[in-house]
């Protein structure tokens, strides 16, 4: 997508070097990170410099393809588990992670050129998916339609695109006069400062809410339609995604507002058999204690946001069961969550 | 309540001057703010140095009695209509405001002398509410009870005790080893800084949450009870409270999780048929858009945590249906809340 009129996407690599927008600094600069070892690209994954399912897997799948480049011809085989594991330690939740992982492995073990070329392909397939996500999800969007939308599935958190905004863009593009309701995203606020970031350049009309606003507008006929994203799909069709999403599917049920979630087929786990099997995420209670933002002087700072002494819990993903969701947007169609429809789609 | 070994009340009056706790400081640093026009008080209720229904109603009482005590002889019946409507003017959602205003008016019909009296008897009056509310809701806790609640229903929002937190000081007094769980309540962020304070001052424990996990606690069935205030109550039991306490109400009831209302019988409001008759403030963006907390070096400071460009919503209330709340725990005892029950209850 454009910014500053030039195209970027959120994540690239060349030769042996990996290249992120600064995602912990936005909205409030955009900057280029490198990252020339596998070791610096699993610490940006864990800090969360690349973030959201897509560029955590397409970065998962460059680092991997960096430590093929990186290991001795002595020791190859046992440095590429090693970098594997290391990778795969940086964040549980999302499937894209172990997805890019184990197939740059696989290539990996062949040579570092084929897990290379098999690290752009994944990234290549990421932005792919997004952009038929986009087309597919467009269908279901009416002309003046208000989405509400959590946390941040747009093209920051894939190659480009995006999965629940795609649709949006591409809504927008058509012409449809849409608005967009962007919840905040306690703690980590993607939604107010990623989410916003996106539409705002792109001129699409939005407004950020509080988290706890999305009943109070949906009693008042606000909002037709819920799009969010999804960090990985159970076998069942159970979906995990940020922090506050199931609470978003129960009171849009109960609204009778449709509720669906964008991913590519990339995100399902077979080996989950329901969302009970999906690990989920705690992080640091720092994130709900502390915020960081802009001063009147324009410096970025931190501040304490609670009460002093208190402590927080911070579980960073939920998991919303199936019968909460009206349908599943992938690059390969809409489907009902069923575990007989999720197989019939990933044949 | 105790602060620093002392006892305070959150608001009270002394000659013509009001004392109250500057909220606006806290959790980072204990202040009293002294008022003595009636003015100068409806400012400290409209920029929220005073706050919470209960800490209003008292305020707006003063106020008018200080406008009882300023009215000069020779316009005074004028000087207090423009009073009583310049103080109702201040918030327009707590039922408690205009039940003070109205009562403390008749009173200051008759004199000043009895405007201070009535001012000051509905000041122990809702400090007694409270504390009835403690003793009569501690009957709904168990043992181990894990208990969450929204914003701040505690003492701060009451001239003392409080509603919501009442029952949960008088539980954890009779030794019933509670938990209680916080939503940080955003924008304002009352959980996390004020019932936060609270509890930590009084020692109670306690874990903030971002207000987007209560589902997911939930699912993992780590809530027993809800219990949260109220700002107005109809006369079919719908209840007004802080944004957010509605999709509470609807994820509890998903869960089969008691979801209980705490507050005095003058936040009744008999002209309210239904929820759709309360009036909903809608406060400045800028609540949403900005935070203030401490720097590393303790220095009180506002960053803006949204992107720039983006504009939000700040709706402050909510109303959650007569239908999702277990029940109204009052000074007079508990009831279900249908039009029936509250015509008894009032009688």
């Amino acid at each position: 997508m454009r910014v500053n009129n030039k195209e970027y996407r959120t994540i690239w690599m060349e030769n042996k070097t990996v290249y992120m927008i600064e995602q912990n600094l936005l909205p409030f600069s955009f900057k280029i990170e490198k990252s020339s070892t596998y070791l610096q690209t699993c610490k940006a994954i864990k800090n969360m410099l690349v973030r959201g399912a897509g560029a955590i897997g397409a970065a998962a799948g460059f680092a991997m393809a960096q430590a093929a480049i990186e290991a001795p011809t002595k020791n190859y085989h046992s440095f590429l588990l090693k970098a594997k594991k290391e990778i795969e330690k940086t964040r549980p939740t999302a499937r894209n992670l172990f997805y890019a992982v184990e197939r740059v492995y696989l290539s990996a073990v062949i040579s570092p050129a084929k897990a290379f070329e098999t690290s752009q392909q994944i990234a290549n397939e990421d932005a792919e998916a997004s952009q038929k996500i986009g087309k597919i999800g467009n269908t279901l969007i009416k002309k003046n339609a208000r989405i509400l939308t959590h946390c941040n599935a747009g093209w920051l958190a894939f190659v480009d695109y995006g999965t629940a905004l795609s649709p949006i863009y591409k809504a927008n593009a058509s012409g449809k006069n849409i608005f967009v309701y962007l919840d905040e995203t306690r703690p980590r606020s993607q939604g107010a400062r990623l989410t916003a970031w996106e539409l705002y350049h792109e001129k699409i009309p939005h407004v950020i809410i509080p988290d706890n606003a999305g009943a109070f507008l949906m009693s008042q006929n606000k909002i037709d339609l819920v799009i969010v994203g999804a960090d990985r799909i159970a076998n069942n069709g159970d979906v995990a995604n940020k922090i506050g999403t199931f609470e978003k599917a129960i009171v849009a049920k109960e609204f009778g507002i449709p509720f669906y979630v964008a991913a590519p087929t990339s995100t399902f786990d077979m080996n989950c058999k329901t969302g009970q099997d999906i690990p989920i995420e705690h992080r640091s209670e720092d994130e709900v204690l502390y915020q960081s933002g802009l001063t009147k002087a324009n410096r970025l700072t931190q501040i304490r946001v609670c009460s002093p002494g208190s402590h927080a819990l911070n579980p960073s993903f939920d998991i919303t069961p199936a019968k909460y969701i009206t349908g599943i947007i992938t690059e390969k169609g809409i489907i009902k969550p069923t575990q007989k429809n999720i197989q019939l789609l990933l044949k």
